[in-house]
């Protein structure tokens, strides 16, 4: 493990199992299959970063109101229940060095039990009675299901823009972590200033997350993560690194880009072949620049604010999404 | 077309027409193939027995707000979302008539197309500033989710009792035809007791219409209602005619019974000889004296509001669940 990520974690102790002791004791499905299931996704290995980034959000607004733990769930809730959706969308087998639920108990139980989580997560929003954060879950949800569609939608077209992805990672990733940071200043309330800048943070945050995930399928030993080698361009997602490789290459090396990328049975040496393009032709540090200066936007936001120990956790939230490695 | 069916649209052109309207203008999807399947699933053929009893409920109560047929669509956009989702997990290929929305653009879209209804559902709710409605309809997704996860884990078991049966169409139909019916009251701001009483009469007519639909595997001409013969048997769906003749009967005929069920490949013929024994053991009747019985309970829980065309509306749309052929 990393020196930041072992600083972030110690820092972080005390709130991770208070959110731990939340997720469990919100689930309460009445039906044996559902708490299995949410259970195996869940309960996996998550990093519980979508509701750290509330609890940690709320303290910088100095919230004092005790409900912090309970409500940052809905993130993982929602996230959750879009992996369990998503897994069945990308037919991916794996998840987190695990089958993925759908491979375990079939398709319909994994949307069924990603209805559940959604309508918990939904449950949990309603008790705020705060209607701006029901309104902000409400957002979210919405954002994440067509952003998945578009992606869907536009799955193995070599033709995908950087503006287009961009949309889709918004939708698909941003809006949450932008969620759960703004979600901490409406419980809290405070100042529009502060939710802004807490959004602002979780946006950023969010667009350079998802780039440096996108990453790691092209600079990570993929078994490491206990991912398939090249698992996106094999289901047929084309994310920042080959988009703007595909647009900066000549004709004839783009074409041979395009030869490995629509056979999506490409073999172990095409696709090293092919992240040899996406070098020589800058996708990789074109991604890394793009990632690098959200976090930097991410910073600035946060910067604002007076210095506390949440706010410095939060700075090396920020450094540690680049430096992940799963 | 019977008679009872005419003088009910007769009585709600009106308000259908602006419900049509309100489920166009509330859609608005980014993505085009959102609004193609979400399309697909709402405009075809839909009664909009849902929103059309929370805009009858909503005059019972005496609402004048104006946004009645705007919120009332919450319960169509929910209901829309459940269909695409239960056809993904039956594998049903057909829904009214027309191809199943997953069996044209894949299992995938369908469900994050459902996600997106969802969502909207939530998003009207939220509209609505009132925390009371959005609890409702946070349980309605809650209850459908898990009402069918109990259904799917039981699916093909010959000993799903009748309490479970009950459970299951209370969860999975009769929840939000209750919830359609309290938010009038709701919005309305209407006294408790007309509430319990919208909420009692939503709740038995749910009960009633479900059996009813079951019924009609059993009792109506499959093609005519663009079904498959035996359409809930091949989804090992077993349902209350069945549960109780399968009780009712000697260990014979129970056991023939079974073995019919167990072959979901099972012949048009033996189809026919499994519903003359659930005539025989009056699982048909049964189910009819059931449905019946929470019809009655309907009818006295609306008879308690002063006479008015609603209320002899909603008393009709009572006869009418038990009459209906599609």
């Amino acid at each position: 493990m990393s020196e930041l990520k072992t600083r972030i974690l110690d820092m972080v102790k005390t709130d991770l199992a208070e959110i731990e002791t939340a997720l469990v004791e919100n689930l309460k499905p009445n039906v044996e299959l559902v708490s299995t299931i949410a259970g195996h996704i869940l309960f996996s290995g998550g990093k519980r970063l979508r509701p750290l980034l509330m609890v940690l959000c709320a303290k910088i607004c100095h919230y004092q109101g005790g409900y912090d733990k309970t409500f940052s769930i809905i993130f993982e809730y929602l996230h959750a229940a879009t992996l369990l959706h998503d897994d069945v969308v990308d037919g991916a087998l794996m998840r987190r060095g695990k089958p993925a639920a759908h491979s375990l108990w079939g398709g319909a139980a994994a949307v069924l039990t990603g209805d559940f989580l959604l309508a918990r997560s939904l449950a949990i929003a309603a008790e705020t009675g705060n209607i701006r954060i029901i309104r902000t879950i409400s957002e979210i949800t919405d954002n994440m299901a067509q952003g998945e569609i578009h992606q869907l939608m536009r799955k193995g077209d070599i033709h995908l823009s950087e503006a287009e992805y961009l949309e889709v990672i918004r939708r698909k990733t941003a809006v949450l972590f932008q969620g759960a940071c703004r979600v901490s200043a409406l419980i809290a309330d405070a100042p529009q200033g502060w939710e802004t800048a807490l959004a602002d943070y979780g946006f950023h945050l969010g667009m350079a997350f998802q780039m440096a995930d996108d990453l790691l399928d092209y600079t990570e030993d993929s078994l490491a993560l206990g991912k398939t080698v090249g698992a996106d361009l094999k289901e047929g997602k084309l994310t920042l690194p080959v988009i703007y490789a595909l647009k900066a290459a000549g004709t004839k090396d783009r074409q041979r880009m395009e030869a490995i990328i629509s056979n999506t049975e490409f073999s172990v040496p095409e696709f090293q072949e092919l992240v040899e393009y996406l070098k020589a032709y800058g996708g990789i540090d074109y991604t890394w620049q793009k990632a690098n200066a959200h976090i930097e936007s991410a910073k600035t936001a946060i910067a604002r604010f007076e210095p506390s120990v949440p706010r410095e956790i939060l700075m090396d939230v920020a450094d540690y999404a680049l430096k992940r490695k799963s």
